[in-house]
Parts: C-alpha cells; sequence; structure tokens
C-alpha cells in the first residue's frame, strides 16, 4: 500500500509518498512559495532531486504539480495514481472534537474549520490543502490526523487553568497541547526498544526543535504536556518565551504602550533563547557564541535547559516515577550537549547518561550509564510516517 | 530585649510586640480603617482584649494609637517607651537591592521607594510606615525585613524569564518571589525537628494560605520559588490563577474586549479555586460544597492540588533530591485533606504519609510514614517571630 502524507501551510505544501509494506519514503518534496511569485516543487527520491519552476496560484495547483512530480516518467515514483491508497493529512488542531485520527468527510472538515479560531495561522491552510487533494483525488480516502489528538487523553486537572470556568466554556481556553504526532511515534519507539509493553511504562517525551515541548506518557497515553492552549506555553524555545508570570503581559503593554499585536510578536518572535542571547534562535550560533565567551549566550543555553529539566521533575512526580526520558526533533536527537545540560544533576533522580554513548546525533540509541534506574533514549521522529501509519489503519478497516 | 513588629498595609497597621528572650508574643493588634470612617484599633494580651474606636487619619496616628495601647495603665504591657529596644517592619519588595534585612537609614527609604514600581500596593503603606515610626520612636532603630531577600539567592537561570534581555535590564521584569520570610521561618524549623544542620538538607516549602508559594530550598538558600515578578504566578490560589498560557492574556482581551485593568482584575480577584469553582476562594467553602457533589467544587480541589504536585516535583528534580516536604500557612497547617491529595501518588518517588499521624490542624509535627525515604513536615509559620529574629540580630551587632 502506498500513502501520501500532505502537510499544508500558507504557502507552502510538503508530502512524502510513503511504501508502508516497507515503511519506506518512495518521494518526498515541497512546494514553496504558493501565490507568491517564483513558486516552485522540488521533489527528492532515489531516482533524482526533481525541480520545477512554475507559477502556483493556489493549493490545488500545487496538488496537481505534485502529482504531476509523482507520476513523471523520468523523476516519479509510480506510474498510475491508483497507487496511491490513501491521504494523510497534518491538521493542527482538532480542539475538543478529535481524539484520534479520522476519515475524512464533510463533517470532519467543518469542525477543523470550526477550529481556525484556536488555531488561525494553521487549521485554514490544513483545510485548503484537503479540498485540493480532494478535487484532484476524488475516490481516495483521505484522513486528518491532528497535533492536538494525542493529547486529549489529559485529565481535567492537566488541561483545566485556573480562571473562571466560563472562560473555559465559553472560549474553550484549555490546555491542547501540540506535537502529538511526534509524541506518540517516539513513544511507540521507545516502548519497542526498551522490549516492553507501552502500557506499562511511564514515559517523558521532550521535543525540542524550533518549537519545543514536553509529555508525560502513561500507559501510552499523554497525561499531561507542556504547551497549553497554544504552542507558546510551557519551555523555553528559540524565539517564545515559554511560561512566564502572566502579569508581565500587562505591565509591559502598559508600561511600553504596546497593542495585542506588540506583545504577541514579543512573546512569539522576540523572545525565548534569541530574546536572552541577543545572538540568534538557531543553537548552532548560540553555542558558538557562548563557546567565545559570550555570557547571555551561555545563560540563554542555561535557562533553556532548566526549563526542560523543571519538566521532566515535574512529570516524573505526577506519574509517580518515569522509566524512560527520550529526546527528538532537531536539538533532541543532535545537540549532545544540550542533553548533557538538561539532565545535570538528575543523578540524584535516578538520571544518569554515560558521557561516550551520547556522543551522537541523529541515530536511535539508548545512551543510559549502566546503572541508571532511569533510562534515556534518543529517537530521531517521524511524523510523517506516523500519519502514514494511521491513515493506513484507518482506511484498511 | 523587646522587639515590636509592623506590618503596615494601605488602611491598616498589624503590630506585635515580643519578648525576644522567651520569643513571647507581649501584645498584638491591629489599626483597621485607617483614613476612613469607624477606624479602630484591637489589641490583645494575657491581660485584656483591648478595643479603642477613635478616628485614625494617618498611619502616624496610628502608630500613636499603637503606643498609647501598649503603656495603657490597664491595657499595655509595658511601663516605658524605652523598652521598646527595636522596630522590625515588614516590607514587601527589595528589588534587586536587598539580599537580607537591613537597618533602615535614607538609602534604604529611597530604596524602598524605587522599588514601589514593582509592588505599588505594598512598599508605599510600608515606607508610610516606617516614617510614622520613626516620628513617634526618633531614637529606636528601625528594620526592614523583605518579603522578597530570602529568594534572591535564586542563580540566573531560576530568575530569568526568556524574554528580551532588555526586558531585564529596563524594567527589572524577573522573577522575585515572595513570602520569603516564611519559607525561611519553616526551613529553619524543619532543620531543627529534623536535628539536622540546615546546610545539608534540601527542602520543599509550601506556603498555602490566601496566596500560596513553593520553594526550594537547598542548603538554607531558595534555588527557586512558584511566585515570580508578581504574586500572581505559580500555583493555583484561592482567587489567582496561578501559571497559565500567557497567550490567553491578549486572547482574552481582544476576544472579550477587556482593558488592561479587566484582565489583571479578572487573574488576580475572579480565578484560581473561585473562578473553577464558582463558590467561593475559602477552601472550608469548597470542601463543603464538593462532599455535597458539586463537581465543580471538586475539580476546583483537584486542580490546585496538582498544581502544587508539579512543584515538588520540578524542585525535587532542581535539587536532585529532597530530603522533606513542609506544609504551612492556613491551608497547608489546617487542611489534612488538602495535604494527602497534594501528595498522592507520590510513594512513587518517596513521599508517603501517615493517615492517622496527618490528621492534625496547626500543630508542628513529622506526619511521615515510618518507612517514607522523604520526610513530610507541617510547621505552622510565624513571620512575625522571624522578623523580630532579623531585627534582633542586626541591632545586637
Amino acid at each position: 500500500m502506498k500513502i501520501l502524507v500532505i502537510n499544508a501551510g500558507s504557502s507552502s505544501l510538503k508530502y512524502q509518498l510513503m511504501d508502508m509494506q516497507q515503511e519506506k519514503v518512495l518521494a518526498k518534496g515541497i512546494c514553496e512559495r504558493i501565490g507568491i511569485a517564483g513558486s516552485r516543487l522540488k521533489q527528492e527520491s532515489d531516482r533524482s532531486e526533481y525541480i520545477v519552476e512554475k507559477p502556483m496560484e493556489t493549493h490545488a495547483d500545487a496538488i496537481l504539480m505534485v502529482t504531476d512530480a509523482l507520476l513523471d516518467k523520468e523523476n516519479g515514483v509510480i506510474a498510475s495514481m491508483s497507487e496511491i491508497a490513501a491521504v494523510g493529512h497534518r491538521v493542527v488542531h482538532g480542539g475538543e472534537f478529535f481524539k484520534s485520527s479520522v476519515i475524512i468527510d464533510d463533517k470532519v472538515k467543518e469542525a477543523i474549520d470550526v477550529c481556525s479560531g484556536l488555531a488561525p495561522l494553521h487549521n485554514p491552510p490544513n483545510l485548503i490543502g484537503i479540498k485540493a487533494c480532494e478535487k484532484a483525488m476524488p475516490n481516495v480516502p483521505m484522513v486528518a490526523v491532528f497535533d492536538t489528538a494525542f493529547h486529549q487523553t489529559m485529565p481535567a486537572e492537566a488541561y483545566l487553568y485556573a480562571l473562571p470556568y466560563e472562560v473555559y466554556e465559553k472560549h474553550k481556553i484549555r490546555k491542547y497541547g501540540f506535537h502529538g504526532t511526534s509524541h506518540k511515534y517516539v513513544a511507540q519507539r521507545a516502548s519497542q526498544m526498551l522490549d516492553r509493553p507501552i502500557e506499562s511504562l511511564n514515559l517523558i517525551t521532550c521535543h525540542l526543535g524550533n518549537g519545543s515541548s514536553v509529555t508525560a506518557i502513561k500507559g501510552g497515553k499523554s497525561v499531561d504536556t507542556s504547551m497549553g492552549f497554544t504552542p507558546l506555553a510551557g519551555v523555553v524555545m528559540g524565539t517564545r518565551s515559554g511560561m512566564i508570570d502572566p502579569a508581565i503581559v500587562p505591565y509591559l503593554m502598559e508600561n511600553e504602550d504596546m497593542s495585542l499585536q506588540d506583545i504577541n510578536n514579543l512573546l512569539n518572535k522576540q523572545s525565548g533563547v534569541l530574546g536572552i542571547s541577543g545572538v540568534s534562535s538557531d543553537f548552532r550560533d548560540i553555542d558558538g557564541a557562548a563557546e567565545e565567551g559570550n555570557e547571555r549566550a551561555q545563560l540563554a543555553l542555561e535557562v533553556f535547559a532548566y526549563s526542560i529539566r523543571k519538566y521532566i521533575g515535574q512529570y516524573t512526580a505526577i506519574m509517580g516515577g518515569v522509566d524512560a526520558i527520550i529526546f527528538t526533533a532537531g536539538i533532541g536527537e543532535n545537540n549532545f550537549k544540550m542533553r548533557m545540560s538538561i539532565l545535570k544533576g538528575l543523578d540524584g533522580v535516578g538520571i544518569t547518561i554515560d558521557e561516550e554513548k551520547n556522543n551522537v546525533r541523529g541515530q536511535e540509541i539508548d545512551v543510559s550509564a549502566v546503572d541508571a534506574k532511569v533510562k534515556t533514549l534518543v529517537i530521531p521522529t517521524n511524523e510523517e510516517l506516523m500519519i502514514a501509519l494511521d491513515t493506513q489503519k484507518l482506511v484498511s478497516k
């Protein structure tokens, strides 16, 4: 079975065609600058790196270019559209409607649209991508896989904010959490690596990338996660503040005469390790500056590590213990110095890594010290595979 | 040595006269409705409960009434003002100026004034109280004891928010923490109860009252605390939200057309367990409603307990282990059901209490289970004694 995975952004569309028998990527690509001058498609496969520069007015145009590229005589990887058994769509926000992935029908599309108020930058292009695919592949089943769905198992004490209850009822303001597909994927891999049923495991998964979140997974279910109503909350990120005293928001607005847009911009785009270091949101730049003696760069790294260490501690407590810590995504997979820094001082609570084993990038590996009570694993994430697996499961029913 | 402890609010002034030899309260009282019609002084001592109803225009009037009451032939406890060796003043905010208590001079008063921007409701009346006392007792040494000072030992990774660094430099926006006098007092008592030097202990102190905060104390020093730039942050409280996704603030302001004052009011006065339960900010009312089957009241109790459990976990991790959890203040000392609820599920990390021992209110007691790796202590707080002890130490130098 071959499954096409689609991740539609506002002006881009990423895709992967997967062969599910071997869990192998046949081709992957991106349509860039949709609706903007200079749009192009770039596709990689075993056969070639294939670039097509051609105007794309809409996501519907982009999807047609994708299918053309997949079918292309010289660069394509399939001979006929009928080889694509199903399409899996990444959708950011499923609100409280979706607790798992679903086959897309009119009701599902309606609910995704309702959730646009909660994710105004993401859900509308996700929905446009779905509709464009339906038009191009009218008889192919489509599945929606939500970033929020995995976290819908959180109990009320974890997802409810201590705000007037009406704020939850009227605005649906609660903790949703994000990166669910990634947290779920690495948790399943961890269970396989540890050779223990996921039902028996307490896991803490650290997805540390451009955006970062930490999740407590008990028996395979998300019981708490660091992101909140929006992806701003939780641990410190590249340009996002993570958790701060909420009173800072009105204080700054008043004392700096900031608008709502100014403050959102400050918290989402100018904060995080960029804000502290003044150097960059890219950890490679900050590492470099810190090594050259830049104190604010060093401080940014410490504040970042500390914010994650605190979540590891709190999630250990609420699960009543932890079996394994998992690092994934750009920083989690590659930045071995940061992994060391995050776990500094945690040997007192049973978490110790082997410095030599830990000295790797982008590999699936157990980096725990021999005598560590708690395992530490590095697991490269694969959200596309997870989307494809969910899609396969639903369309095979 | 006798020391007068003063806690001056905007329209009230609380006081205690202490005999330091026996650490005994000779008299304690309050001046209420200063500057408002119907003002009165109420004083309790072994001799009497003494009430004087008399207009008090200013805090200076109030101080004169206090000294009159302390000297009163029938109801007083001293024969001459010369018996008062020193006055200790509670001051809420010492900013980054004060890392410990200090003898008050002009420079200190100036710095307290500078910190008024950080605590506009508290520092100005604190300063008025100091000046009124200086006028009434011109030759008596005065000491300022700050709510924030104990937390000035926090390392940068704990106090710095991941905001643009200029926000810290220009506005001094960072984590300060509050209730320092209480956390310090119960930590010292814990060291005595455990008969171990405080330098060797990792403690987590839970001050749970109308406002609540949790502090990590390593070797006698605060290394992190749950309140932040303001007392709004951290754990869930009676009417305060504690930590929420900061993006909720602009979201609500936009969607509910709220002003800065509206949002401050919502987060500080209408949130917390009051907001969730819709019943009350008083835990006795919420307990009652929950027992009668009110689901939102039950939920409020669970969200409160959960928010504290998470801090116990994160502070255990950052200290690399914990020796004792300490409960203090109104809820911490008296609400034994809440103590049970907070520690639920923590036996996995070594925290277990003896349900029978725990069934007490307002007593200094070790409530740990016999085999608990981590001790759990209930210690009634005594901020006035702590202020008096600091004052004694400074004036005796």
